[in-house]
């Protein structure tokens, strides 16, 4: 890589030379490879048949999504010996409920898939979600691949097993930790994610370098331009790294016991500001930037890091385009009740992430009403 | 014990001297204990706050239960500190449903349960089938109790993690593996078990004889008016006994990878004929019972076994008041097709559990139309 690249020390270290990079997220028995690279959604069905028996397999995607690969996915499948089912689910965060999720065991039910036969997830953290939990919960479980066309879930959500739907009382309140047995990310998919949506990832990027990679923090400030350009040895890199660290935390902490909840930063207000604004005006990402521009202020007021911490976290995401601010439709009393119903809370506190510098954590347990009044401020 | 006691010698080795059996299904970090005495519900809120947080619990049970045993078991929450919220789920295998399912989800999302609150399953088959899959899927998953009140649930279906809700399209398609946290049986609630559901129960503990015991099998043969006079003795044994023996399968294949399928004797032509007739004609105990008696001419048919071991597997489940003859309603095309919807098929084959003498099996691998040709012979 020559000087001058706009990969930092650390990042020239992790880009792989290959066509594709491979990573492995060691969990015993329930390993399983991510592949990472620019136009290998036509690998799709070799590299399943590597690891699962062919036969009937279905695929769950959404218009959009389905309309741009959907075509190439089935062939990829057809080729190496599997029987394709697809379900298509209507866009958006609305359709990640139960009543989708009924109708995605309909269909497979009708057309007899086996114990054995995978469901692909082909989309972004919805799909991801819905058809991880449909895999979960058919049949008491069938193989589960995540082939994730969205920044966000390329570099968080299809990683670590967490599967579900939302509840009117909140988001992902029904689900399971649901292992995948391949995730596969074509980077190549980026390209038609419309500008909003690749800023909502974005989000979940400056997230893993806030809490637990300052190198990738400070490639973020200071290759912004490129990435956002989808510069393609950046963007790998960025997904690689994301995926790598998202590895590692699942590793130590697969279901959550405790160290996991480190990735909730900014989930917490971001979740509520969802919720109270009926996930209509935020898409999860955005609400996750506002959480997290709030959480590094309120680990600011309770004297964990120093004002310029958190000013630099706010300032990469507001330079990403992303929102920043509280919304007048989440005043303080509404704000706390919602913070009051996450599914974190445990004895009435709720296990809040706090920044101490960028790249390094604390939990603060906090009752809902003074993190209101905190975030607020 | 005395001498002529009605327990054969592995009985008596097994009968614990004190007030309550203890077992432990040894799954790693998944242990848990099943307890095991007359009256012991009393003792459920001091036995839970040794494994778990006090704090808010559910308890889901139904009318029929309830109004024997609930009172007592809030009661026993309430003084160790837990604070119940109670739902009631209809009578009947028709509500082991999605439809109940969202019921639940909807009741203890609205009484804020956190991640660290038990669900309580207190009921038969049905109640800890889809109290479990709630536990297993709501908040990516809570603590589970088993309290089983039927000889079915007492002797099979509360151990072994199994949970799950029926589809439209057959029995069981939807579900999880999720263990337990504790099993608390009180043999006592047999004594309001309705006739009918207790000699359903008696087939599943006629299985684990089949299948694996053959002293267990014979103390049947020999002491079938003392067990159904309810000895307690008698019958601590026999649930200690199943327990132990399924405790044993599970903890060699949890995910019925292979070895845990001995259990479905009998299950996969009594799903068939369960379906057949509309989950209306027969209880799933008795369905099991045509199965067995069918499986076992079955395998006489296959050359696994001599027609003495078969006409011994049915005489006793005759002796107990079982039907052992397929129905009417039940003719080979449509077996065959209940058969092939089966969710144990794999590559168009089902896996028949056969028996080659009392107490030991094989698998053998049939078509469904096969299959449905030997079971009408």
């Amino acid at each position: 890589m020559p000087p001058g690249s706009p990969l930092g020390p650390s990042a020239r270290r992790n880009v792989g030379q290959s066509n594709v990079d491979l990573l492995t997220v060691e969990l015993g028995d329930r390993a399983y490879p991510i592949v990472i690279g620019a136009e290998v959604l036509d690998d799709l069905g070799r590299r399943m048949a590597g690891h699962l028996r062919t036969g009937s397999a279905a695929v769950i995607t959404n218009p959009t999504v389905g309309g741009l690969y959907l075509a190439r996915v089935e062939s990829a499948l057809r080729t190496a010996d599997f029987d394709v089912t697809t379900v298509e689910i209507p866009d958006g965060e609305e359709h990640k409920s139960l009543e989708s999720l009924a109708r995605i065991y309909d269909r497979l039910l009708a057309a007899r898939l086996e114990r054995s036969s995978p469901i692909v997830a082909l989309g972004g953290g919805v799909i991801g979600d819905l058809a991880g939990f449909a895999a979960a919960t058919l049949l008491r479980g069938v193989p589960f691949v995540q082939v994730p066309t969205t920044l966000l879930a390329q570099v968080d959500s299809s990683v670590g097993g967490k599967t579900g739907v939302n509840h009117p009382a909140g988001k992902n309140l029904i689900g399971a930790f649901y292992q995948p047995r391949l995730v596969l990310i074509d980077i190549a998919t980026l390209k038609t994610l419309p500008r909003r949506q690749l800023l909502a990832g974005l989000a979940e990027v400056i997230k893993y370098g806030a809490i637990l990679d300052a190198d990738l923090f400070a490639l973020l400030e200071r290759e912004l331009a490129h990435v956002l350009a989808l510069d393609d040895t950046l963007v790998r890199h960025l997904v690689r790294r994301c995926c790598e660290l998202k590895a590692m935390v699942v590793q130590r902490d697969e279901f959550e016991a405790d160290y996991r909840s480190i990735l909730n930063f900014g989930h917490t207000l971001g979740h509520a500001i969802e919720g109270l604004t009926a996930y209509q005006r935020y898409l999860h990402g955005e609400a996750v930037a506002i959480g997290m521009a709030v959480a590094a202020r309120v680990s600011c007021l309770k004297g964990h890091c120093n004002r310029e911490t958190a000013e630099r976290i706010t300032r990469l995401l507001e330079r990403a385009g992303l929102p920043t601010g509280i919304p007048r439709e989440c005043p303080e009393p509404q704000l706390a009740a919602a913070i009051a119903g996450d599914k974190k809370v445990a004895s009435g506190k709720v296990k809040f992430v706090c920044i101490e510098e960028v790249g390094r954590t604390r939990f603060e347990y906090l009752g809902a009403p003074e993190l209101a009044a905190l975030a607020v401020q």
